[in-house]
């Protein structure tokens, strides 16, 4: 992991070679401005070992479903996705659109049908207009510098577009790895109304993906909360083509570059998260809450990811309220072991609380550190070696007015 | 279960005979205006057999801390309670201080100091000004129409005070059970900032006690939910001082009133807990939601549990949004046996998803049901015979706006 990961401005899904993007405005929904982009096609100009992570809600939704079928050789091809509707809780009409959505994207792309993954975001319960994607996807032209209209496609309440790429070198041979985004409300450690499709032109076998996407998935997109809920459409797709080097040998498990690779693809996971975080619902800030001292890097994730993840903490970052037993508390309903009297905590790098004692802090001037637009808090926990980050937003009253008002 | 129960209006903690309560303002917060209750007593003219059923939080507060301790031999006659400050997170010097209560209420009402509870509720983090607590203490008059001014006392951003009681005879003899509790923000199942007291005349020893509370805890205040968060200093008591019939043989396990007494204390926790819910912070709305048909009792509870504790539902309630896949989705992820196309959800009495198919409804007249005070939802799981009612509220600004601002 000596070698450099150079990020790649402006880059996103169709940086690493031989992916193409396209997007096209179907008009979702009646209330989607004529122009907004909501139907999205990345293609692979080989065929892809491929992995996905899937939400852990129990009413997985048909595109997931069909998703799932088709990648179940661990290859892919092509990837249609749409927002606005996320055609979950929709019944068998629901599955035949998702069908038909995955036949129109091989038609169109000349792909194997099984080659192709559906993504759908947006509200539940509500048919897709499939005369509306019918119509639109003859239109769409995929291009090596599509990857930014695939990633405004996807949106739904994102305020802005999420993408990250970077490059590596590996004997003599420049790779690329490259991702995009939505998120938004609904977005939970293990999966919510979470899209993120990652692409890489290095030659990873299926297995090795398989693997290293789960890995790289728990440390970044899983240790993110918006809000607490999941959602049935939520995913992450890994789409390796080879493309840099078609005749290296693959990386495998026992391949040198392997640990290079995972920098890469952990290094475009994670600054997707951070952007997904800092892009919460309503979100004014970033919250980032590094964990230390754990007995285990289980428990010092559950410990990040229930500060992240309080109410109350989020509304204290909101009002720059230096109230830090809100954090100490959700520690302590974590389910993580603690010992009070070795717990300490930092905020914006003022220290508060000393193995469980409280430290005398100038309030106003912690007030006004917490006045940024990152906040970060860090806790010993005085146990052990797990570590681990967790980022999320502040709960603002703009949160509380976009989703009373997101469907009516 | 025959015999009625009979609700006593503005009936509370000193309805039941034998108990007397009173309280003061000390001005345990600087902020608190002259005259504001901040200080209770409640004291039992006889020993009471006592139970109590304590947050889950690791971090447990001092002042629960010596609550477990005075009442470890099942025994307690008083408690002494306060508002505005927590003395949780407070290290050695908040548990000299939670001893130094209990020792200040025994003296002050002529018992032991082992038979003194001791509850603080408020910010955590900040020390007790414990000379204000001494020098309001003996100012303090208990009577037998206190329980009023005890449920004011314990009170933070509570909007109201929140008591019930109701009575019952049995063998000629006329029995009460009353009851006080605090909540607003961070309520959830397995307690949070949340206190509640409940007595009793009725003589119930010790052992039956504590299983009827635990048993009773688990269907009212371990089924509302506020906003996730849990603290480390709430607690249910039960004191049950047998002064209505001194001479009655105990309602033991065996005994055929114990159906009739156990239905009057879940009558009154079940009233706490939906005042509770009611009065969320900055709630607008009362959220029940009744599930059937589970697959057993402990998934209906989960699936109650997530959907009044979704954030997305919480705000659509808000928005008189009948934005319906939020609350299946919820369901979803909330751990319980679910299987699609057994599902049915109504919403106001509107069936709006029936077998896993979205039912078509009228959006505007639903949507006007929905501006009502409370919001009644009722999911059938079609798989077995578990049932369990939830009680939450909606989010709103006012949520974010109160806690932004709680401490500063």
């Amino acid at each position: 992991m000596e070698a450099p990961l150079v990020d790649v401005p402006e880059g996103g899904v169709t940086t690493p070679r031989g992916f193409l993007a396209g997007a096209a405005s179907a008009r979702i929904r009646d209330d989607y401005p004529p122009g907004r982009l909501d139907l999205a096609l990345l293609r692979s100009e080989r065929p892809c070992a491929a992995a996905g992570v899937y939400t852990t809600n129990r009413l997985q939704g048909p595109p997931l479903r069909v998703t799932q079928r088709h990648l179940a050789d661990g290859r892919a091809q092509a990837v249609i996705a749409n927002s606005g509707i996320a055609n979950a809780l929709t019944g068998a009409d629901g599955l035949r659109d998702a069908e038909e959505m995955a036949r129109l994207a091989a038609e169109k792309l000349g792909v194997a049908v099984e080659d192709v993954a559906v993504a759908s975001t947006g509200v539940t319960g509500w048919p897709l207009p499939m005369d509306r994607i019918r119509a639109a996807l003859p239109g769409i032209e995929l291009s090596r510098d599509g990857g930014a209209s695939f990633a405004r496609a996807v949106m739904t309440t994102d305020t802005v577009p999420k993408q990250a790429a970077v490059r590596f070198t590996w004997d003599g041979v420049e790779y690329a790895v490259g991702g995009a985004a939505k998120g938004s409300g609904m977005i939970h450690p293990d999966m919510a109304t979470m899209l993120a499709f990652i692409t890489t032109d290095a030659p990873i076998p299926h297995d090795t993906l398989s693997s290293l996407l789960i890995d790289v998935t728990d440390e970044s997109f899983n240790m993110i909360t918006i809000d607490g809920d999941t959602s049935p459409e939520d995913m992450v797709l890994l789409l390796a083509n080879g493309a840099a080097a078609p005749d290296a040998a693959p990386f495998d498990a026992a391949h040198p570059a392997l640990g290079l690779v995972r920098a890469a693809i952990a290094r475009v996971s994670v600054s997707l998260a951070r952007q997904l975080a800092r892009d919460g619902e309503g979100a004014g800030k970033l919250l980032e809450v590094r964990v230390d001292g754990a007995d285990s890097v289980e428990d010092a994730r559950r410990v990040a990811k229930a500060v992240v993840g309080s109410l109350l903490v989020k509304t204290a970052v909101h009002g720059n309220d230096p109230n830090w037993g809100r954090v100490v508390v959700a520690a302590g309903y974590s389910g993580a072991e603690l010992v009070e009297d070795r717990l300490s905590l930092s905020i914006q790098d003022v220290e508060v609380y000393r193995s469980g004692v409280p430290v005398p802090f100038d309030a106003a001037a912690l007030s006004r550190a917490l006045a940024q637009e990152e906040v970060r808090m860090r806790l010993d926990l005085g146990l052990g070696d797990g570590s681990a980050t967790g980022w999320g937003c502040d709960l603002t009253e703009d949160y509380v007015r976009i989703n009373a008002e997101y469907t009516t």
